[in-house]
């Protein structure tokens, strides 16, 4: 009735066989004998000090004060500086060793010190970051009846975490910084269920309501006021291709959204030369395709019902 | 190759301008010199205890029987007790601060002997809500094909965790603890993608199959045996607001479910006025805006389907 | 202003009014006096292992080459056998004692034994199952003009984990290992919204974009070079029920993908009879509940949209 030892001997064929996979036919998802990734525990180390940073007294810190802040806020900031810097380092030493130079400036071979620049920049960015949030939590407060005050949205609204780490990441998106960016959208994907890409261009006054289905693209372009529910997808419409069959990177995909839009729940928008123009709104399941000029209400003929008596 | 010390003094200024963010533009969302707020990583562990209570065998603990099972739970509750006092304290005192009493009941000065009242009431609705809990079990069984007993419900289902956490956090907002019960149902919201407002009303048998996306608007009243699937939103038509453009709070803006009604994957039931009869069933992607009568089948005219061959 | 600690004696009473449900009215919700179950921090202790070992030098270990990668490798082995092993023999003993073994084969009184077989067996699929991941993890670069290249998929792609841990529970659903399966792909479906059923037969180079949302049922065949949106549903389109009027459990109640078929955001295809051919696209939003030849695009013809000047 117990794990018989000696059977265990079979494990170090099962060893050898995994290990042949590392060099042949699955070689493609291995990371040996290269410098190492970013790592993703570090990473999120790291969003969880830029909370603490970017709304004081909320989380993990209580009983602060403007006495006691700028000694914490201090020590974080200096600490991040280091964590930063070594993450983007390890981020850009990769990109230069995957050959991922392609079009992009050529890469210098100091990455601690390109590493330190970013760290740097991206830090430099937080007082402007948290002007925007603060646009952010009042928007959501504005648009949601069920919200009791600001406090509340700033302590536990999905969507106005989303917002905060797509904030941050799109500000590293900006910097070029590779791999870090997507990894914070990514951890608020799988904590909100609200997928926005690090390239989407978000202005002030943004408000994603319950959320979870949000799609985001790379490629959005989306002004100040616009208001969005669960389940829209700001979209692409088809992928281009070039003459080898591969897909085209980096084209403008997505639709553009300019101020005081109102999308509702499940609705679409797709396409790189879709607009929709400013004050419109597009109706629930609504799945819109070409432009929209400002001022216009969008909402489908909605399919007719059946009703019948149940058996 | 390595961090440049001195580039750090630049640090100091960055943290100054943080700061100054604090008390001046951004200052909506500080949360500086007053009482502390409720600490979520202590809510989560009080959700992590009152799990344990409710499904005694299957979490953390093992091993238990009749035997210990009493030592195990009544040492869960003394605990839990002074936890759900202070959390309960601190969020009334946070209330009472932010001024959030208008229309409500003057709040005592003693937040700690009401903390531990409602900390005390809270505990007393738990053989309760297991009772509820135990028909919820039993009607994921009997809705769900694919289970193969209830103890893989209690186990692993996100609908049975989603309604478990919800069950909680409404009494809580029955007992008008601010802040708590949003915490709670954010967190099962995150692990599930299923968003409950506490403020919903749900009886027994409640089964949500799948459940990513699903939305219940505060103001819902769910009877008994209801069944929902994923994406099926219970909703707002449209927001009231005041002579002075600010959303009305507290209407009932949700509609009502009534027994054994069964609402198919991404259909939508909005409004406040709209009620769905009993023994009716809502089909998938459906778009109900008005109340349906009892015993009735709703479907979409299917949109009709295009076929072309591939290019 | 403090806890009251002489009215904690009522906790007393509450302790024995929720143990008095352990064993009546509430009694189907409890594990009491039982083996114990799986563990639930232990499965997914052994995910985390079992991730380090198929994406080698991507998370928790880092530096990583094919000099130390077998010692690493070797060792996280010989640990996860005598943990797969423990963890399988409570979940055939649970299903023993549980009185599951209606139209099973009769199992062994050995559990322990029983347990090493499987996690034998299991740990031989690795390098079988890291050969499949690697074609995802290509084709997740080959159909996202957003990727930058294979290791940011690996590293962070919601839809390569779902499919990461699907492999690895369908392995053990063919083991007909009870209870393990479903807590792995509950588990993938907490962290990307992505429910796909351990039952789910999936061919090579399977790839999920955004993924929030979709639904993928335990009778599902899949194909290879099948792509999926947000929002799909691979569904049952009823469920059979037995003369008694309980749910037949164990037909083929979801549909079959043939191959190189792509299905756009929310769509639903429905059916255990429902076959879709290859090379065809169902476009999003459709609901197709029959058959669609191969080489087909089905769309939908869009709902009519009306367009208003707003108020």
């Amino acid at each position: 009735m117990a794990i018989d030892f000696r059977r265990k001997s079979v494990l170090a064929s099962i060893t050898s066989q995994v290990i042949d996979t590392y060099s042949s036919d699955a070689a493609s998802i291995t990371h040996l004998g290269q410098e190492p990734l970013p790592s993703l525990e570090v990473c999120l180390s790291i969003l969880s000090d830029l909370k603490e940073i970017l709304f004081p007294g909320y989380r993990r810190r209580q009983n602060l004060s403007l006495v006691n802040a700028p000694y914490y806020v201090g020590d974080l900031i200096d600490s991040l500086h280091d964590r930063l810097a070594d993450q983007f380092a390890r981020a850009f030493r990769y990109q230069s060793q995957a050959g991922r130079t392609v079009g992009q400036e050529p890469v210098p071979a100091d990455f601690a010190a390109l590493g330190q620049d970013h760290a740097i920049r991206f830090l430099s960015a937080l007082p402007h970051l948290r002007r925007l949030l603060a646009t952010d939590a009042q928007a959501a407060y504005d648009g949601d009846p069920a919200a009791s005050g600001i406090d509340e949205i700033v302590f536990c609204y999905p969507g106005f975490e989303a917002v905060t780490v797509h904030r941050l990441a799109h500000q590293l998106y900006g910097q070029k910084v590779p791999l870090v960016p997507r990894i914070f959208s990514e951890w608020a994907h799988s904590q909100t269920g609200i997928d926005i890409h690090p390239g989407a261009s978000i202005g002030p006054s943004f408000f994603i309501d319950h959320g979870t289905g949000v799609v985001i693209g790379e490629t959005c372009e989306i002004a100040a006021h616009v208001k969005i529910y669960q389940g829209v997808t700001l979209g692409a419409l088809s992928f281009d291709k070039d003459a080898d069959g591969n897909l085209v990177r980096g084209t403008k995909r997505h639709p553009t959204i300019e101020d005081h839009v109102a999308i509702y729940a499940n609705a679409t928008v797709l396409g790189g030369r879709t607009v929709v123009g400013a004050y419109s709104v597009i109706g629930a399941s609504a799945s819109v395709t070409r432009s929209v000029p400002r001022n216009t209400v969008v909402t489908i003929e909605k399919p007719l019902l059946r009703f019948r008596e149940a058996a």
